[in-house]
């Protein structure tokens, strides 16, 4: 009998209503996310308002996605809910690199480049020559892995950030390691950005009287066989978002080292006539099994 | 310092970049949130692949809603959540009318009409005639109140789920009622009917085991100066699915007395030449005091 619905019993009437589902463990979810929803609403006691203003947002949310924008990931993001979900997934054990947030800025046509490649083809910002090695836990070379890399350019824009680019990109690039485990390329260096506040999740930060901002990083994907893929950032030191990065991704062991150089010769042999920097971080993989 | 977040810091990180949230009612929820939802995740241990669905899932919600259509509402309604949102604001004194979910199918253009109109206007259903009082909880009429009324026809559908009508509005009117605070219209029975399955909620019952019917019923919004608003239905006897109604909305005392009758002289004084239906409820409201 499900004739009584008060504020006690609705809970129990809508868990008996999926009880019947095929797909054990996503009676398991389902159970969970009804039984914390409902303690939320009535440890606040929301109002209709308050009901009307959630429904509102959530579709707004939903209409401001497209194909290079992804408000929910954003909202999941700013919430925690990104990080705290990749820190139960991604325990490694010790010594091995750690992942972070993956963000909503990936795409899956970087281009593929060769050793050596200026991968911001054109993006505004200061020179840096990157030398990545990535390794086992006992320092052994991991060979062919693919490294994915991706990152804004110095006025905060990634490149699907940019209406008038069109479908072209930069600043973003796939490198495969050589026979020790390096990749080079040249790029820019990474300064800290706001992520987008025209949308719902601007209007959430500006409401709880956060911040947007983000800092400078790098993002790295790196996938080998036999290894566990690592999704991950390299921050830079000092930077003054540090401990209030607004999609909580920052981790002491992925602040990275940053070296500035006066302009001359840089370490591709070329002569830069700027200041740039050199970064050259070692990836340490955990085994797949 | 936020530089070594992990599933047991986040939380308090997330909460912590909240703290300084202007208005204290909004860092209330958010806070009370935040907690039950970095619960949830941690509770389930959420993978990166259910995260993802999750994501997908409330993007294709938004999307899904348009003028004619709120997706989330629907979400809202279907676990749980509108009902207990209504049980938590509309607790009402000893013999006042009870309150029930709000539905996606209200418009704010209904047609107002004269006492005694047939708000059908060609909606497809068992005639039915409908004599209403409202009245306080002594008894005394209450006059000039405005009762809307909305309902599906008998194939099921509301008239905004009928593209072919474009804006032109039935089985749905605003009315006043005299001065013995009745109202009287001529409609249509109404009879149980799903709820739209073609988008995201209707993929999220599927999964769980659960049908998308809702039990017949008429929709009534009363509202007048002094009284508090009510927002109900009035469910038919019998029905199959009263105990198990998609959106939890049933409550035993708004089961409504639903009476057919053989074909001859209708309520109005008219001849029905079908068996037609008659309902005579009386509502009552609380005081606004």
């Amino acid at each position: 009998m499900m004739r009584n619905i008060d504020e006690r019993t609705i809970t129990d009437a809508v868990l008996q209503s999926i009880a019947s589902t095929p797909d054990a463990r996503l009676k398991q979810v389902m159970t969970s996310l009804v039984t914390h929803l409902h303690d939320f609403v009535r440890d606040v006691r929301l109002t209709e308002a308050e009901w009307q203003a959630a429904i509102a947002f959530l579709t707004a949310t939903g209409q401001k996605c497209s194909h290079t924008r992804q408000e929910f990931i954003l909202l999941s993001d700013t919430l925690g809910v990104s990080m705290l979900t990749i820190a139960l997934n991604h325990a490694k054990p010790a010594g091995a690199t750690e992942a972070t947030v993956f963000g909503p800025f990936h795409t899956a046509d970087a281009p593929h480049v060769e050793p050596g490649a200026d991968i911001a083809r054109g993006a505004p910002g200061r020179p840096m020559f990157v030398h990545a090695v990535v390794q086992g836990p006992d320092g052994e070379p991991v060979a062919n892995a693919e490294v994915e890399v991706w990152q804004a350019d110095d006025e905060g824009l990634y490149d699907v950030q940019r209406p008038e680019l069109g479908d072209t990109r930069r600043a973003r690039a796939v490198l495969r390691t050589d026979a020790r485990g390096a990749v080079r390329f040249r790029s820019i260096v990474p300064t800290a950005y706001p992520i987008p506040t025209d949308g719902p999740v601007g209007a959430m930060l500006a409401a709880t009287g956060r911040h947007p901002w983000r800092p400078a990083h790098l993002h790295f994907m790196i996938r080998a066989a036999g290894w566990q893929s690592l999704t991950t950032h390299l921050f830079r030191d000092g930077d003054a978002y540090l401990d209030s990065d607004v999609v909580f991704g920052v981790r002491s062991s992925l602040i990275g080292d940053y070296v500035e150089h006066a302009p001359g010769i840089a370490p591709d042999g070329s002569v830069v006539e700027t200041a740039f920097f050199t970064l050259e971080p070692v990836f340490v993989l955990a085994s797949a099994r």
